[in-house]
This record gives structure tokens, sequence and C-alpha cells, in this order.
């Protein structure tokens, strides 16, 4: 059926366009927040965007990063950072932060799923596998925060994110065993891990911690 | 001597076994009292325990990294994060914050020569070999401090750590450059950089820093 | 002119000294500012003249590292960083910090320039290549600034640094392109990232930023 792989594959374009630019949305609002000049908003960006995947990519020793294979991505990244320093307010900014949640939670299922896959065909044991979709989708967030020097959100907010995405590896970690193939392994596992996120975005849901913690410290 | 051999694998296990958990306690102790979740303290603990000889791993270009020849370390972590969550209180910190010490100088002795040894095998220079050694058995608690938005506690405190990693891997360079059989120049530069750790644990020396940087700072 | 070669490859060793001095004098500072101890120094200078190259290199999968091939260096940042302790005052800081600003400019035209070179010479396209320049010379005062607990001065403080990296990595570019002979390509490039960054130092001319950032912040 080369219609329904083309489809998809156009899908697939579509959702990682969007949820680059979701990535590098959420580092420019930290950048923007942090009164960081142009450089650093490019920088902050980038590293939100395109961190996770390479920092996955260089534990695997793949090359090239998606970045070398698509440079034009590197153009839009500037071209935003420029467009942020000349139209953007400070009115726009906690709009911008809500509409990007649900285009970031696109990228989350898209880098937990793909992540894990490029894992699984390196024959690289399950949880290996998943945890390189974790990478993938949370690292971007993880670098930008520790730049912008702060602890990274994803480890200390308690909202499902980063757990998301390892439901979403484990869902196709099991796909493949059971013999699905590969593509629709990809959109159960994608669709689980942003149907979680968005389930936890709409109902606040809360990760525990340790609780002598908040008191404690 | 297959006996001599089978018992020093043995002993190696156990100890890289309790290094292992003593570096991810050190990650899981920072990350309690930082306040992350569940996430945030597998993601630390991970950082602790694995993040040196991974990076040592990256800057050798070597793989697979430990955790994936060993994946089960990554469930043993992830169990630890959820047993914390569930049964940590704040007044156990302090206790397994001193306890951790001395399996921790175990862990410092056996990442030096294992870093250094990993990278003589790979023809590089003595001091680079050395540095390999201290670089496995420091930058996990450097990233770890870094992730939770701290200057490093290996950077600052006085307290001897990377300085005995440092003689560590220079007792195994001087060994196996006088023709000692690989086994016994790293049980000698292991013995050498805990002890000298375990030495400063107990003297309380300190390193010395720039004298105006106190006052000044 | 195998006169000329000679002449540029010793005029490109002297530059290449400088530069990493004064790289490793930005580490030394700033880890003096914050009150490390001699381990401290000596890892702070390390990132400060070797993380962006290393960082680089790590990305373009090359191998040796810098320090590999050049293992001298190490003893000499660990000689200054004992030198530090035993010799400096806080009131050698201030001449220290406007007298290293020059030969970093040269530092930054040199990474910029042999950045850019390297990843051309591996058929990266010409906006990655140029970043491989930038981030040879921007990225060991990142991490530097990271590992101080810092957000990056080089992405912040609105003064033209990765930016003069960025226009000197172009011109490489642009004069190969036009057949220009490496070896003048590179003199090129470096002048000019040495040049805009020289004239940035001097005009106190400043990067745009957000401007609702200062005010909201």
């Amino acid at each position: 059926m080369p219609d329904q792989d083309l489809i998809l594959s156009w899908i697939h374009t579509v959702v990682e366009a969007t949820a680059n630019v979701a990535f590098a949305l959420s580092g420019l609002l930290a950048g923007i927040r942090k009164g960081l000049d142009l450089v650093g908003l490019c920088v902050v960006m980038g590293l939100a965007a395109f961190g996770g995947g390479t920092l996955r990519d260089v534990l695997l020793d793949r090359r090239p990063f998606f970045w070398v294979d698509h440079p034009t991505w590197l153009w839009v990244l500037i071209a935003l950072g420029v467009a942020a320093i000349f139209f953007l307010r400070a009115r726009d900014f906690e709009f911008t932060e809500r509409a990007i949640q649900w285009p970031d939670a696109l990228g989350l299922g898209l880098f937990a799923a793909s992540g894990t896959q490029l894992a699984l065909a390196l024959q690289l044991p399950a949880i290996v596998s998943v945890l390189m979709g974790v990478v993938s989708a949370t690292f971007g967030g993880i670098l930008r925060d520790v730049v912008c020097n702060e602890i990274p959100t994803a480890l200390r907010d308690r909202r499902p994110y980063a757990v998301c995405a390892f439901a979403g590896g484990w869902v196709y970690v099991l796909a493949v065993h059971f013999a699905c193939p590969a593509g629709t392994a990809f959109l159960l596992a994608a669709a689980v891990a942003a149907g979680t996120r968005a389930w936890a975005l709409l109902s606040r849901y809360e990760l525990p911690a340790v609780r002598s913690a908040a008191s404690g410290d």
C-alpha cells in the first residue's frame, strides 16, 4: 500500500515540523524570561529542539544528526530568534506558553516512538530502547533548563512528561513483540505518549515525590 | 591460576555493585534535597551512577556502555526511586549521607583504576589515561550537581576526591610500567585511590584554594 | 612555497598557544570568583580551553581530541592551577580580566576558522560547518559558566562573541567557494572573526534582545 505509506510519511513530516517548532518555542520563551540576547535565544532554541535527539544519536553513535540532514531547520531557528527580537512583547508570552503545550505533547509522542524504534533497530535491550525514546523526548528541555540555570522542569514539576514517553516506548516494544507492523507500532506508541500527556495536562494529575522534601527544604 | 581470577572477578562484581548503589544513592539524596519528583530522582540517580563512565566512553568512543550491557541496573535505579518515594523520611537522610561515604570511596577507587586501564589499553598517553580515570570517578557527581543547579561539590569543597582518583591512576600507570600484572596494578590503584579518600575523610584534610577568594566573594 | 607554509604553521602554533592560555585563564578567573578549590580550578580551565573543541569533535565523531594529541597542555593547566593558588591575589584579577580579552579574541578567530574548515572537509553543509566553528569558539565558555552555575555570558551579555565566529565562518565558506587557497581562507576567516570581536570590544556595540524582557523580569 504505497498510498498509505505516502500519507503516513506526509503526516510524519507535518507532525515533526510542528513538534520541532513547539520545542524551539519552549526554548525561546525560556530564553526571553532569562533576558538572553539574540545569540542566547538561538542557542537555547537549538538545544530545546535538537538537544534530545542529538544526545540520543551521540549515545547510539548514529550520524548524521537530524540538523545535519535538514540544515534548513537551523535557518528557521535563527529566523525565529530574529523575529522574536523585533515582534514579541511581554503580553504575548502567557498565551504562547499555553498554546505550545499541545504541539509539545505531539512532539513528546513522536520523539518517544522514534527514539525507541531507532534503538530497537540497533538490537539494544528493551529497557535501553525505551530509555532512548525518553532521552530524545526530554533531554532537549533538560539541556534548555540547565543552560538557563534552572532545575529542569521535567525533573521537578510532578506533571507527567518523561513517564508518558516511557509508557509510549513500552507500547512500541510490546506492539513489535506481538508482531505489529512497524508503522502501526509507531502510531500506537506516539498516540499513547501524546495521549497520556494530554490527559495529564487536562486532569492536573501529579506524580508522587518524597513527602518530607517539601517541608524539609 | 583460574581460581584467583575467579575470586578477583567475583570481588570486582561485588565492589562494582556496591559502588554503583552508593553513587546512585548520592544522586537520590541530592534529588530529594532539591524536591525532585519520581522522574527527577531516577534521572539524577542515573547521572550520578553512570554519567562518569558514560562520558568516559563517549570520549574514548567505546560502545556498549555499562548500562547497555547490564540493563538490569536501570531497573534497580527505578526501583530505588519508587522505594524512596514510599519509604524515605527526612530523618533518614543524615545517616544515609554519612553511611554512603565509604562505599562511595570504594567506587572512586574502582572507577579510577578501570578508567585508567581502559584508556591505557587504547594506547593513550599516561596523563590522558589517568584523566579518563578521574572523569569516570568524578563526572557522575559533577553532572548530578549541574542538573541540581549547584556548583559541583567535587570542584569546591576542598575535600580531596578527584585528586585521590588522580593518585590512583598514576599508581596504575607506574605499576604497569614496572611490569606488574594488570590485576595487581588494578588492585594497587584502586586501593590507593580509595585509601587516600578514606584517609581524607578521617583526617578532614583540605585542598588549598586561592586565599583571597573566600574574603573577596 | 614551503617557506611560507612553515611561517604560517609557526604563526598558527603561537596563536593557538596564546588562545589556549587565554581561554584557560578565563576559566581560572571564573573558578576563583566562585571560590573553587585546586581541582575545581583545573576542571574549569580544562572546560574553558578544550570544551568547545572537544564537543565539536564528539559531534563530528573525530578522534583524537586536541588534548590527546598534545597531552602537554594538560600539564600546563595543572601548573597554571597550582601557580594560581600560590601566587594570585584578588587585586590581580581585574587587570587579568581585561588583559585576556585580546588573546581571547585571537582564540575566537582561530577556533571559528578551524572548526569551519574541519566540518567543510567532512562534506557537511555550509550552515552546519559555520555552526561547528561557532561551537568550537564558544562552547568552552558556555560549559565553564554552566559548571560555575551561571547563565553563560556568551548568551546574555549582548556583546557580540558568537556572532563574530559566525561571520568568520561564513567568510571561510565564501572564500573557499570563490576558489581561495585553504590557507588564505583560514587567515581571512580568523581575521574577520577576531577583528569584529576587537571592534565590538572597542565600540561597546550591543546585540538586540527582546525589549520587554528587561522590564518584565
